[in-house]
C-alpha cells in the first residue's frame, strides 16, 4: 500500500481494501477483452458507510473511481483506469425488504438477479428483468447499465422496474431518488437518470424495485427454420397476432452449431435458424404462426420448457469456446429485423468475419457476436470495420447502437453518430452537476 | 403590441401572437383557482419553427415562456408569470406518423390524448395513458407532467410510453432524444428527465410514443360497499388473486352523491362506496372478491362496460358543480391505502371541510379533492391546513405529494419535505445546464 490507500484502509474496517496485484487483476476487466489500467487499490464495500468514506477519500484525493458488480458487463464499462480505486459492491447482498403486499423489494447492489426472482417467486411474485446473465450478474451491474435481458419484450428492461435508488454521490453525500409507490411525479426523474449512467453520475448502494405477479401459465414453443428470413417472419406474426410473448428469441445457424458442437442437441443439417417463444396461453396460436417451420415443439410442462429455454441461455458460453467475443447489441425497429439480419449475414460474408448472432426479436434487438483469435490482444482491423458498417446500418434503419449493454468503452467511437453534438453537450453539463471533479468511472458511457 | 413582442410577430408567420388582453386571460390559466400574472403575448405555434423563434426571441430579450396544451393541468404547472410570453402548443395537431408494425407513433404535442388512442385502435393498437381528462388533454401537457390515468395500474405512467423527444431547448436549439426502438441505452436518459419536467428544461414539439395492442375481451366489475374499508380490502384482494386489473377505481360517497345529484345514478342511501375494476378475463373471478360488497354488476357488452366507467369519468365535473376544487393527488404503497383514506376522512370531519375522494386504488394513487365556496379568490386557511395534513400523512406512510398531476405553483411550498435539500441542489443544478437563463417556465416545478 502506499500513503494514499493507506489512508483509505485506515479510514475503513479491516479488510475492505485489496492492492495485491494479482488479486486487483480480476477486479479490473470486465466480460471484454478491453485491457484494464493499473488500479491503485480495491474497495470491497460492504455497506453504504464503506461507499461514503470511499467518495469523500476519493474526492478529497482526486482518485478515478470505478464502481462494479459482478464484472459480467460486456461494453468495458467497469473497466478499470490507471490509478483508479476500483469500488465492488459485490458484497452488498441484502435483499433489505421484500413486501409481497406492494410488490417491491429493497435490494442492495451486489445481490445476484435470479437470487432476487427467486426470493419473489415465494410469493407469486417475479422480478421481470432477466439479461442473458442473470445466474452470475447483480442488480447493481443491471442498474448501470439499464440492463434488458430475455423477458423485457413484454416487461420492460431495468429501469421499467426501478421505482428509487439510495445513491453515494460523488463527493460523499447520500442521495435518495424516487419512492416506494408504483407512481410519483414530484421533482426531476433522477432515478432514471442515474439507471444506464454507468457509474458515472454516482455509485448506487440500494435501489427499491418493483416485482410483478408472476404469470400463472406459460406456453413454449421453439421452432426450426430452413431460412433467418422465415424466422424473422414468424416473429412478425406472433407479434401482430397479439400473443403478447414475454420471451421471443432468435438464434441464427453460427450460434446453434455452436451449442450443438458443446452440447449435442440434434441439430438438423438444414437448420439456419431457431426461434423460442414463450406467452401466457396461447402455445398452439404461436406454433401455427410459424408455418414456415421445418420443426416445431411445444412444451407441455415446466421442466420442458426450461430445457427449450436453457438452450438459449447457453448461447453465449458456447460462442466463448470459439474464440474471443466482441458481443455487439444494436436495437432496430422491429419491421427492419430482417433487414438487420440480412446485413450482418452480408457484412460477415464481405470481410470473412465470424458473426453469429442471437436476437431479442421481440424487441428488434440483435447481438451480433464478432468471433475473433483466442490469440489476439483486441479484435482485429476487419472486425471492427465489420462492426462500423453494423453499427452504421442500425443508424441508418433508425436504430440504435446499443439494446442493453451500454456504452463504456467499446462504443465511445460511435457514440455521437447517434446522439449528435447537442446531446454531447448536455450530457457533459449533466456530468458536470453530479461528478465535478470527473472522479466517476471517467472516460466511460457518454 | 409593444416593441418587443411586435419583433415576435415580424419574426413568426402571421397571426401567430396575440395580445389582446381577454383573449391573452384564458391562456393565462390552467384548471386551478392560481390567479395568473399577466402575459405580453400569447403565441399559437403551428410548426417546431415556430417554438424555435420564439425561444431564439425569448432567450435574446430575456423574456420567460410558459409552455401549455390545453390547460387542463391541476397545479397551477401552466399558469402565466408577469411579462411572459405563453406558448400555446394546442395547434400543433399532427400525427406524424402511425406504424403498426413497429407498434410507434410520433406526434405533435396538441394532439388530444384520446385522438391518439382512437388512431391506433383503428389498427388493434392503444396508446395506453389515459388521464381521466384525456378527451380535453394533450399528449404535450401529458408529457409535461407525466400524466398517469385509470389504465396506468397496468400499463404505466407517460413515461413508459415514450420513446423519444424532439424538443426545443431555451436558447432555441432542436434536440432530438432517445430512440424509436424498444429498448436503448445509449448515453443518459433526456428522454425521462423531459418528461414530468413541466416546461422547466425545452419545449417538446414531438413525441415518439409507443403504443400497444389493445386487449381482446375486457371484464368491468362494479361494486358499491356499505363502507370504504371494505371497498379498500377489496382492492387488495383482487391484486393479491393476480387478476392484474388494467382499471381499478374507488370513489368515496361524497364523490358518488355529486354524481348522483347531477346525473341521478340510483345511489343507495347505504352505499359509502364504489369500486370499478377491469381486467382481461376474470370478471367472476373479481365479482367474487368484492364478497363484502352490497351490490355487485358485471358488464357483460362493451356499451355495458362503457356506462359502468363513464360514472367515473364524470366524477371530477361532478365535484366542480360543488363549488371551487383544490384537487390533490397523493400516492402510497397500496398496502397502506385503507390508512391513507381513514385519515383523509378523519381531516375533513376535524377541519369541517369537504373532502370527496376518488382513488385510481389500485396504484395507492388517491385523490383527494377539497371543495371550497365559489365567491372565494382562493381556497381558505382550513383547507390548506387539512391538505398539510393530508400531505404529510401520505409522506409519512411512505408515499408522494403527487402520484401525476405535478408540483407546479400549488405543490412548491411541500416539495422539500419529500425531495430534501441534496435532490433540491441537483434540480437546480439540471435547471442551470438546460436553461441558464431561467426563461422556462420561472418558479415551477422544482
Amino acid at each position: 500500500m502506499n500513503e494514499l490507500t493507506s489512508a483509505l484502509a485506515a479510514a475503513l474496517p479491516d479488510g475492505r481494501v485489496l492492492t495485491d496485484p494479482d488479486v486487483m487483476d480480476s477486479y479490473a476487466r470486465d466480460r471484454t477483452f478491453v485491457p484494464p489500467g493499473r488500479p491503485l487499490g480495491v474497495v470491497l464495500a460492504q455497506s453504504r458507510d464503506d461507499v461514503v468514506t470511499t467518495m469523500r477519500w476519493a474526492s478529497e484525493h482526486r482518485v478515478p473511481v470505478v464502481p462494479r458488480g459482478a464484472g459480467t458487463g460486456l461494453a468495458g464499462g467497469a473497466t478499470a483506469v490507471d490509478g483508479c480505486v476500483v469500488l465492488s459492491l459485490a458484497r452488498m447482498t441484502a435483499i433489505r425488504e421484500l413486501s409481497p403486499q406492494d410488490e417491491i423489494a429493497v435490494v442492495e447492489p451486489g445481490v445476484i438477479t435470479a437470487d432476487l426472482d427467486r426470493a419473489a417467486r415465494e410469493h407469486g411474485l417475479m422480478y421481470a428483468p432477466d439479461p442473458s446473465s442473470y445466474e452470475i450478474s447483480t442488480i447493481g451491474g443491471n442498474l448501470a447499465t439499464n440492463a434488458g435481458g430475455l423477458r423485457c419484450v413484454k416487461y420492460g428492461v431495468t429501469r421499467d422496474s426501478t421505482l428509487g435508488l439510495e445513491v453515494v454521490l460523488a463527493d460523499g453525500r447520500v442521495l435518495n431518488t424516487g419512492r416506494r409507490t408504483m407512481k410519483g411525479v414530484t421533482g426531476y426523474d433522477l432515478t432514471g437518470l442515474f439507471v444506464g449512467s454507468e457509474g458515472t453520475l454516482g455509485v448506487i448502494t440500494a435501489a427499491t424495485v418493483r416485482l410483478r405477479r408472476a404469470p400463472r401459465e406459460m406456453a413454449t414453443v421453439a421452432a426450426e427454420f430452413t431460412s433467418l428470413r422465415d424466422a424473422a417472419a414468424a416473429v412478425s406474426a406472433i407479434v401482430a397476432a397479439g400473443c403478447q410473448p414475454s420471451m421471443l428469441e432468435l438464434m441464427d445457424r453460427t450460434t446453434l452449431q455452436a451449442i450443438d458442437d458443446w452440447k449435442n442437441i440434434g441439430l438438423e443439417p438444414s437448420t439456419r435458424a431457431m426461434l423460442i417463444a414463450q406467452a401466457e396461453g396461447s402455445a398452439d396460436e404461436m406454433a401455427a404462426l410459424c408455418g414456415a417451420a421445418s420443426f416445431v415443439a411445444v412444451s407441455s410442462t415446466p421442466e420442458e420448457a426450461a430445457e427449450l429455454i436453457g438452450i438459449r441461455r447457453l448461447a453465449y458460453q458456447a460462442k466463448e469456446r470459439l474464440g474471443q467475443c466482441l458481443v455487439e447489441d444494436v436495437c432496430v425497429p422491429r419491421s427492419v429485423l430482417p433487414e438487420m439480419i440480412t446485413t450482418i449475414e452480408e457484412v460477415a460474408a464481405r470481410h470473412g468475419v465470424m458473426i453469429a448472432t442471437v436476437a431479442h426479436a421481440g424487441d428488434g434487438n440483435v447481438h451480433p457476436v464478432f468471433v475473433f483469435d483466442r490469440g489476439l490482444a483486441e479484435p482485429p482491423e476487419e472486425v471492427w470495420t465489420a462492426a462500423d458498417e453494423v453499427f452504421r446500418a442500425a443508424l441508418d434503419l433508425g436504430g440504435t447502437l446499443t439494446g442493453e449493454h451500454g456504452v463504456g468503452l467499446l462504443k465511445k467511437r460511435w457514440l455521437g453518430l447517434e446522439t449528435g453534438p447537442v446531446a454531447a453537450e448536455l450530457h457533459q453539463g449533466i456530468k458536470q452537476v453530479f461528478d465535478p471533479l470527473n472522479i466517476l468511472n471517467p472516460g466511460k458511457a457518454i
